[in-house]
């Protein structure tokens, strides 16, 4: 398998060298905008070789990724995707997807599948020279099928995030954008709010202020830090479903404002209690352990399916280890094979799978 | 000098171990309502001994230290205010000031000061267990002068904090529960409330949501987690400054709505850049450093002179190290010198104050 990286910053390089240390890679060609990028990244071995332009790089390639600003995703893809072979993949690493995966779709050939990918992964660092092969050890990293993903894709794609280390979690392109716009945008524009707010009062009127900020409101405010370009095409990319977001957060605002005004401890209690427990609760990064259960299910031979199959077990937070497909001779039908860790995730997935009229045959270790 | 120290918890208990530590102390004596947390405070060294009410430990003592809830620090103040010698001092912990401290100057007999204090100090520990004398040290600990304040009271109580390691900064009752609501209140319930969004989006819908939880939504969230009792204290004593301050972040949240809605990315910019300049230029932990210079101010004999001086200073963020306060042998009228550390500092001191019509003379070491 050839594989080219477009883009070798942080996410590329270390998805580039990730990928290289596979045997099931023969070799992995770079190109990036940044000439000094690419030959730092050919020095420290993230990949075997830099091609002059993306087009360059992608003669040839089985697995093509995008790991470029999400604001030339489009571009790039136009640009290399009538260079892709039929029977080629194309993927990026973009953190927003609903926008994107459509344009990747019609930029691509016959014959050439799109999975939106999203490495739950990154650095404060930037650049090659933070890359790391061990980058997606242990992070999930979101996968995004549609329904003209083609099956035998979606599984060559998550058997190599799976060997990396990375938890593949498959999602709906529309659903990831409202996901992440909660557990990563809102927080993100939280702090920036709150960040100006007290320097605006401090520059104002308050200038011993910024001297009490203790480890609450520099925990809080953190991510405020945050480069603004990478955030201003965020916000450009996923407008609806931050919006949205946006406005339920205020509307929550408003109503604990009225529980402090009104000296409503009761309600107060209740929504700082609720609070406090889910933060509690919150999954710690250890991954789930047990037995490896497998999971049959026969599926009609129909486009859609592995997205539908995927992105089910996806919604209820179900890690799959292995998948595999197996097409019945006469054609028409086939069957999937899904190894997950643990029987209290096999069962939630066999549930979501049930729910949606697939016959599941449960198979112990 | 003897010290009494009321509610022998984490805080009370830290301090109570620094103050033992001092030279200048002679004696501290413990109460709590809690007897084991007193016979855990007595077993490991933080007081001298236990008394068995608060009031009998406040019998003798020259300073007194109510470290118990917010809530109940009006009650223990009637209970040893009445008890205290002329020429005492009271003070206390709680992290809000503008109610709590006419409750305190109303409980006490004549000739008793009362000065505020909040140690920007503590831990997600509570209890006597976790109590350490080091608590203090590098910590900004706020004092809340007033007009009532001896300025002989206030130079001990200062002299006391800072020989225990803690950065003294004085500022007005109101003034602080504004900026505390600002730096701290906030940071919470915009925890809480963001947590309880993304905790309810995940109960209906989105059951990954949670799993993909990474780095900024753990540090954005992670005060969530925070007692709810303390909190319904808070937003009771400082019920008005919070929603003061919940209205100035819900009206720049819809304004930060409404550039990404319309896709200003000028107007989207300007915000990014300034939250992120603002939070890359937090203060750090680490203390000034520089010669120690000296101020001196002539100053007329009247109440209220040492909270103005104080207060002055502290609102450019200027700590004091040390001061020292002379009367004239013919009265009416006195002088304040004052230590502070490095020229710049120095330097905005004397502005505060000379902006107030004090003549300053600056003494370079």
């Amino acid at each position: 398998m050839r594989v080219a990286v477009i883009g070798t910053g942080l996410v590329g390089g270390s998805l580039a060298a990730a990928l290289r240390g596979l045997d099931a890679v023969d070799e992995v060609v770079g190109a990036d905008a940044d000439p000094r990028e690419l030959t730092l990244a050919e020095s420290r071995g993230l990949i075997d070789r830099g091609a002059p332009t993306p087009a360059a790089a992608v003669q040839g390639a089985d697995l093509v990724v995008l790991a470029v600003p999400v604001s030339v995703v489009g571009e790039v893809a136009k640009e290399v995707g009538t260079v892709m072979a039929p029977g080629s993949l194309l993927t990026d690493v973009a953190s927003v997807k609903a926008r994107l995966v459509p344009l990747m779709e019609s930029a691509v050939g016959p014959g050439v599948t799109v999975i939106g990918g999203h490495p739950m992964a990154g650095s404060h660092e930037a650049g090659a020279i933070h890359a790391t092969a061990e980058l997606f050890v242990g992070a999930t990293y979101l996968l995004t099928p549609t329904a003209r993903t083609d099956p035998e894709a979606y599984r060559r794609l998550h058997g190599l995030l799976t060997a990396i280390g990375a938890r593949v979690l498959a999602v709906d392109v529309a659903r990831h954008d409202l996901l992440v716009a909660v557990v990563s945008h809102l927080p993100q524009l939280a702090a920036t709010t709150l960040m100006n707010l007290a320097a605006g009062r401090a520059s104002r009127e308050h200038a011993e202020l910024l001297m009490l900020a203790a480890g609450g409101f520099r925990d809080t405010t953190r991510v405020a830090a945050s480069n603004p370009d990478l955030w201003l095409d965020i916000c450009a990319q996923n407008r609806d479903a931050i919006v949205e977001v946006l406005d339920d957060y205020g509307d929550r605002l408003g109503a604990l404002r009225s529980l402090v005004a009104e000296g409503d401890e009761d309600g107060l209690r209740a929504e700082l209690a609720a609070a406090r427990a889910a933060r509690r609760s919150l999954p710690g990064k250890e991954s789930v352990t047990g037995a490896l259960v497998e999971l049959h299910l026969a599926i009609p031979d129909r486009p859609g399916v592995i997205a539908e199959v995927a992105t089910s077990i996806g919604s209820v937070g179900v890690n799959i280890e292995d998948i595999a497909i197996e097409h019945a001779p006469s054609g028409g039908r086939g069957t999937i094979r899904l190894a997950i860790i643990g029987f209290a995730q096999a069962g939630r997935a066999r549930g979501a799978l049930e729910s949606r009229g697939y016959d599941v045959i449960e198979q112990a270790p």
